[in-house]
């Protein structure tokens, strides 16, 4: 068994020509996408690693669904439209080409509901762990893609869900809310948007940062997943919510009118997706307000990768 | 020392708007590519991992630099204008930012000698070995791109250079044949290319592969590398030719007038690139062609990723 058989497996799977525009797929040196006008390209990249980001036993294709799914996060956090994807695995030597194709298997599931083509990737073996690599290629009109900056004073900051625990599943079977994004883009203008990934108070740090502005959250207004709440350990549901990475939905800040139309409208319902106001946007400081409503300092708790000194 | 630290320095290193049309680089949720008419796009991914692609006394800066010439090399072997990368790192937790600083380091360098600008990534850590993932995103105008299918019996196989010995350093220093490529690209109609990544031999059964078609090598005329010559092992200088890895020149196949007139002209000698008459295609079978004209098999020799059974 060698990669020939994986590429000749791949290639009949994913199909010939399954999407435009794409006009060369899996099996050359790259893979071409057809003249695209009026759009402006969207590029991310996520690499998820056995032991830190996953476990062998979660299952295959879950690791492979999962690896896309933080890439189409990164779409939709942008408001973009997936497109493409490329794939790198280094796999232990140990693997067999039936275990290379359940992790396929559960990426090609979500690329299909998401309409993402599979383009190309490389597969190599090693002795280290499993390590997946995805990039993705989207597409936005030019002017519509959602930075994280935009966002500013008096804004009100939007969730697209509850939020902690997700270990406890979620952060292998979420739904990556690009749908979500697409038709929030459609109704109103979002100031900023990023997805939480590494812990809301992390990611509603970096957004203000990125917007030169502050934020305050009303801590009754924050919605708690029931998984929080399950999670037996010494910390606060609060605290999971605050700090728990992995729950992929979207942060946002829109005007205080846009917001209201959005709160009243719940445009996602038909998704299943509830729109939350937590709190909104000031001059400066990171801030929690308590129902008091005295106000405590926010640090970025939450998920960060360290280099040694 | 953490991923912020990281990212502040690369937004720094890289600048704010490298290269047009980069509307948005490092540190947001994806990057955005401005609007680009009359385009193709070519996308490619790599992954090379510690043990198997390079040692980390080898150099970090050197690591880098090969994650994105062995792209730029795919790209090459479209003809494909290189235009952006993003980098993924799994990164030993024994590593300091100095250390990730010179992985990036070597890739910039090569990024800034090919007008590459790096606008994104993905940085982890783990108890894994390093690895590191480059994915790049190319530009040609529509009908330019050159695949591996397309090649004529008939047709001439050119080289861009010496083959063989590559692990005796070219593998870390190459030069991806980029210039080469787009110079080629606008002399003559290229039927087909491939970069020679896993040996003579192999890539060429995958150009015939892609191309329906067979090849005849002429022994005489293979260009072996002094390197090939230098390896002291059981293996004649022309087994190291045709089956060593990663040597990074192009295959090629063009119309025999064509081939001839590259041949006289050597439009690449100013590059110092001297193109080579290695063989010529047929209906079917790869084929070497020794002196006295003897056809003997040629297998696809040369390095390939297996699974285990």
């Amino acid at each position: 068994m060698s990669e020939v058989d994986l590429i000749r497996w791949l290639q009949e799977r994913v199909g010939p020509t399954s999407r435009s525009p794409v006009s060369v797929g899996i099996g050359d040196d790259a893979a071409l996408l057809g003249w695209i006008a009026d759009r402006e390209l969207v590029l991310a990249t996520d690499m998820i690693l056995e032991g830190s980001c996953f476990l062998l036993e979660h299952g295959l294709g879950r690791i492979g669904r999962k690896a896309l799914a933080i890439n189409l996060s990164d779409l939709a956090a942008m408001a973009a439209e997936p497109l493409a994807a490329l794939v790198s695995l280094a796999l232990p030597r140990s693997f067999s080409l039936s275990m290379v194709q359940e992790i396929y298997e559960g990426l090609l599931g979500l690329a299909e509901e998401f309409g993402v083509a599979l383009v190309g990737g490389d597969t190599n073996t090693w002795n280290g762990p499993l390590a997946v690599n995805v990039s993705v290629v989207g597409l936005s009109k030019p002017g519509t893609a959602v930075l994280r900056r935009g966002a500013q004073p008096g804004d009100w900051l939007l969730v697209t869900g509850p939020l902690g625990g997700s270990i406890l599943g979620k952060h292998l079977n979420f739904t990556p809310r690009v749908r979500e994004a697409r038709r929030l883009v459609e109704l109103v203008q979002l100031h900023a948007m990023i997805d939480i990934s590494d812990g809301l108070a992390r990611d509603l740090h970096r957004l203000c940062e990125a917007s030169r502005c502050g934020a305050v959250l009303y801590v009754e207004q924050i919605p708690i997943s029931s998984e929080a709440y399950q999670l037996s350990d010494h910390r606060e549901p609060l605290e999971h919510a605050l700090s728990d990475g992995e729950d992929f939905e979207l942060l946002f800040a829109v005007a205080p009118e846009d917001g209201q139309r959005l709160l009243q409208q719940q445009p996602l319902r038909d998704l299943n997706v509830t729109l939350y106001h937590i709190g909104e946007c000031i001059e400066r400081g990171v801030y929690l307000r308590r129902a008091k409503g005295e106000l405590q300092d926010l640090p970025p708790l939450g998920y960060l990768h360290s280099f040694a000194d």
